[in-house]
């Protein structure tokens, strides 16, 4: 490993090993160490902080844009982390040449999806780098958030019995900038299900959540696997309870894609207790953002630290974390 | 206005109008609207929250290098708001081919000035993009805080009759890096003044320190206009105090550039009452980022809102503020 390759950025594989082979090894502490996806800081009101840089392209695409994905990012993060977001700081990095007229269109989204997640941008910064050093804008949002209880959420909370839970389909935001970027048509086009997850998660936060994650980069089954290792536990997956668009898994199919290893830019998955699952699910789907909310596997003791999906006919697969990169720019 | 230039990220003019005419107008809200260099957030401690992207080139300079700088310009934001900086995020955005020993050798550096700060990392992102779309890595560094009083230090207190000061030789940073990249020597080489300074601010901060703000981009002068205007006052300059390192003289006068426009990473302008400016200046020269300190001229009522330099000869000169871009990527 000499030189950064695209697969260093996928969310998978390669980027753990980079996160942990290089940037935790000299930088760890007992904060970073907790490699969530905001760091849970001490204070009278428990903080959570959390930080993400958004290169994609292209800017935009059906169902969102760059903006408003940066703040969906951030909001979400916190959101899983158990926390209330709050606040939001805002850096660009623009390159020279870019439009105002588009700056402006993602500056007025970003307005917009704070105000509809109800965070405020803070503060700022703007760096103009020269024609050929940057794709037009990149953007960073960092935010805080204040945690809902003492305890945060966490995978040392999962255990063998609980329940995942997803809020809706699979892998839309992965296929919806895939087509906008190759210009691929669907019979009935998939929008990214990019949102802020916040004002969900209000309608079902309880003691019986134990485990909270976006699968963004890397999708569902990274971010399961990620949980089982954490947690020291196994999970099954039910192939025919995945919820999944129709054109989506067309996609997959045709593309070669693992619908699995799809971004999603608006989903939750729930690690709840046995007791909790139900009432969580059906408080999930009397939301916008939950409507197609399904209980997609359980945890149990076997095949610790193993993600395995049960398929329609009843064999058996083993789900992998994302290695290299399929799809790079999609956050 | 069309399209970005070059002079948007100037921390200029050009910057201000592009903040004030389309970022601030989509996106103001009482904290975003102080302007400051880090938001203060209610909360039992009053937070404070800052952000900035770093896109410097070369990425190794004398004096610095890029993770050095990433880390003292998000703790110096903080401390010139009168926080004690506590936390930092770290996002990078990597370019596809960059050298790993590169990333390793930044990464290395981050961590000692984080230690030589006191503070901890504990959260990050990594994005990846492809060759070309990046000039090797941009880093973003977002940081909290926590108040050292409940009033906070910031132009609203900023009287006629206060003293300014500063903590050494000014426009070393800007210099130095100039340096690196154009292959000019000086028979005296300058080297940046890169450094962290909550150490510093530790040992002089008290009541009589009313503002304090950090001149990197746009320099000592274009900072001071901001501080004038916001406070609705006047300064005056006093050229023969200003402390300044002969070879930054030279290159000013070599290469016509204006030594109050030049970028400053460890240097702290401090407003403070007259009654305890002597006894502020002594603890900064007591610090080894402080050994030459000085008072460097006076607010006043007349000329509000403007910064006039008394020259050497006793002629008066307007200091404006840095209008275009002369050094792009200079942090």
């Amino acid at each position: 490993m000499e030189y950064i390759t695209l697969a260093h950025g996928s969310g998978g594989r390669l980027s753990r090993h980079l996160i942990e082979s290089l940037i935790a090894k000299h930088l760890g502490n007992p904060y970073l160490d907790q490699m969530n996806d905001a760091a849970i800081l001490p204070s009278q009101h428990k903080i959570a902080l959390t930080t993400d840089s958004f290169v994609i392209s292209p800017l935009f695409f059906r169902g969102g844009d760059i903006g408003k994905l940066a703040v969906c990012g951030t909001v979400n993060d916190l959101t899983v982390s158990g926390a209330i977001p709050e606040y939001l700081t805002l850096a660009l990095i623009l390159e020279e040449g870019l439009a105002i007229a588009d700056l402006e269109r993602i500056i007025v989204s970003i307005a917009a999806t704070a105000r509809q997640a109800r965070v405020r941008i803070v503060c700022g910064d703007t760096k103009v780098v020269e024609r050929g050093n940057a794709d037009k804008i990149y953007i960073n949002t960092a935010g805080i958030g204040f945690l809902r209880t003492d305890v945060p959420v966490s995978p040392a909370q999962v255990k063998p019995g609980d329940v995942i839970l997803i809020n809706g389909t699979i892998g839309d935001h992965g296929i919806a900038v895939l087509a906008d970027r190759e210009g691929l048509e669907f019979e009935t086009p998939v929008c990214s299900d990019c949102a802020p997850l916040n004002i969900l998660v209000d309608q079902f936060f309880g003691p019986g959540v134990k485990c909270m994650r976006d699968p963004t980069r890397g999708g569902v089954g990274t971010i399961l696997n990620e949980i089982a290792r954490q947690a020291d536990v196994g999970m099954i997956l039910y192939e025919e309870s995945l919820p999944v668009h129709p054109a989506v898994v067309g996609a997959c199919d045709m593309l070669g894609l693992e619908l699995l290893h799809l971004a999603n830019e608006g989903k939750v998955l729930v690690i709840a207790s046995p007791e909790s699952a139900d009432e969580i699910l059906a408080r999930m789907r009397g939301h916008e953002l939950g409507r197609q909310a399904a209980k997609i596997g359980v945890v149990r003791a076997e095949d610790a630290g193993r993600v395995v999906m049960q398929t329609a006919l009843s064999a058996k697969r083993i789900v992998g974390m994302l290695e290299g990169e399929h799809l790079p720019r999609i956050c």
